[in-house]
């Protein structure tokens, strides 16, 4: 399970930049004012780059308390990670139109995707969870389990938030994903204290 | 062997996005109007994504019973490998030319992809079992074994009636590459219950 | 070492359909035609691809013998991949080039390139061998070194006929590469009949 | 962790061949002219790989001394390599704008990338040792220790200083830039005997 996702996980954060790269033309006679004047594709490298990141270590963090996977878990696992293969797009599509009359529909695409891959992991979650805890290892921690529960539930309800906030201000809802994403960091290194072998 | 498979498996599915993205031009204007245009590529991504899922999936469970390799199974491996490497390119033609006079040509190039992808499929799982299961393990379990035989002899003969199909209706045809995965869904959902460690 | 290693053939072999999809431009008429005038992007393709396989093979065949990576072997291995990744390069200019004027210079790039790869795989593998094979295994099969050894040394030589070849004709020089391909897809499988744990 | 991280590095070295490719347009009737004039490029290609090869080993020195992760520690790691894989970019640029008006900015670019990378690598070794090196094993090789931080200290100083000799010569800087890397594949060969299980 874990080379796939974690080989899709990679792929999708390194291919982000070539958004950035295709920003700027190669025979482009003002490399410097183009170097500046896309500074919007730098912000959404970096944005989407960490949630993919945060992604990966909280779904490392569900694996570590799974012992089993059938069919099913596996199927809901490959359209996760169909959603965040999908990241890429709207990120470059948000640094790009951020500034032009597309902005609004671009910050809705980028929040939509998010959303959407923010409850495939808590159907993911769910899954594992449910009947039980049929999926999960006998010795789990319930502690962290109660932990992935409350930490991943409002994930889709902020995203969706700012979602809807985009169709008011684009920018604004820029901010939002990326004080989501700080949210994010700052929640798994403050709480999520666990030390697990290397 | 299964760090190169997921690794190729991986990537072609995650640049798979490559092909939605190109079609969305950087200096449009009109942004929303283009993200509702390209919905086939919104489908086909989503179909070749799944599919190549499906396929990771079925390969470890072959690897799963297998026990060694030699060079003859990793060759055939690779050429397996090639094929869904491939996907990526009808999948980009199929999504782009459903709606042009090139799209009989664009669903069999799809079509043939997949039914030759099929076939490599079950002959990498017919060598290791043919010479008595030479190469698989001893305390194989046998009902997956005629399990994964009856689920994937089916596959290259449904790849190749939607490729006739498409002869006569790309749209179809279309339709049909979806269901075939939607069956593989399925099928492996609702019979292989089986569950391994994680 | 094999992560880094199996990440960066996986990717230089799947690249390669990148190098296809580029010679259809989205906005053709006349698919059909197009897909059979690209035919060379098939045979490189499928050539590249195969060859890297089995540069994936016997990487893997070397390691199995390995028990020690000290730097300088960790240092020629990423010279060694740097090597390999450069690959879809050649590999998209012999395709594009074979019908053009370019034609000797694609076919003489593409063979320096199998060369000095050729070349690297040599020196990785009599680095591990010298000094009394320091770094192998010393429960090392002797048969499996030798069959290496005597299986590696022609590599470089080929390719360097079939690039001075490239100098008279284009076309020649890929039936070699080709057929050069082909060699090490059969030697491996005929006598390299070692069967290893999966 | 290292399953994503080796795929990170090996995907943004595999990329750094998409800027060679790009620099040699599909038409061209001068081929032989083309592959000579954009010698910098294989000159940064080469670079950059071997640059990012050997963050890879460096990478994997810290991590066979570390025992424990934390969520610290992890977020620590996607920054250094959202900073790894972002290289591919300013290579790019600087192998396109070495000879024009744009070199300075090119080289500058490059710089600031390599000198934040080498800050954050710098960064994730202190927190390891930090706190009486909390995440270490405790049965870590002290002489390693104390050679990896000697080693990896310079790095930020090195890049800082060929990047302000940037601003004077793009040229200079980019000699540099080779022998920085030069530098660390010498120091690791010479100074880094350990030899570690393959």
């Amino acid at each position: 399970m874990e080379t796939f996702a974690d080989g899709v996980l990679a792929i999708a954060a390194t291919l982000l930049i070539l958004s950035v790269d295709s920003q700027v033309s190669s025979g482009t006679t003002r490399l410097g004012h183009d170097l500046l004047r896309i500074w919007p594709s730098y912000a959404a490298y970096a944005v989407s780059f960490v949630t993919i990141g945060v992604i990966w270590v909280n779904h490392h963090t569900i694996m570590n308390q799974v012992r089993l996977v059938d069919r099913a878990f596996l199927l809901q696992n490959i359209v996760f990670l169909l959603c965040v293969a999908f990241i890429p797009f709207p990120t470059r599509l948000l640094a790009e139109h951020i500034r032009t009359t597309g902005a609004t529909t671009a910050a809705v695409t980028y929040g939509v995707t998010l959303t959407v891959t923010a409850v495939m992991f808590n159907v993911i979650w769910l899954y594992a969870l449910g009947g039980g805890g049929r999926l999960l290892r006998t010795d789990r921690d319930e502690a962290a389990v109660r932990g992935i529960t409350r930490s991943y539930r409002p994930g889709p309800f902020m995203y969706l938030a700012a979602t809807l906030v985009a169709l008011a201000s684009a920018t604004a809802a820029g901010v939002l994903y990326l004080m989501i994403t700080v949210f994010y960091v700052v929640e798994s290194s403050v709480f999520g204290r666990t030390r697990t072998p290397s």
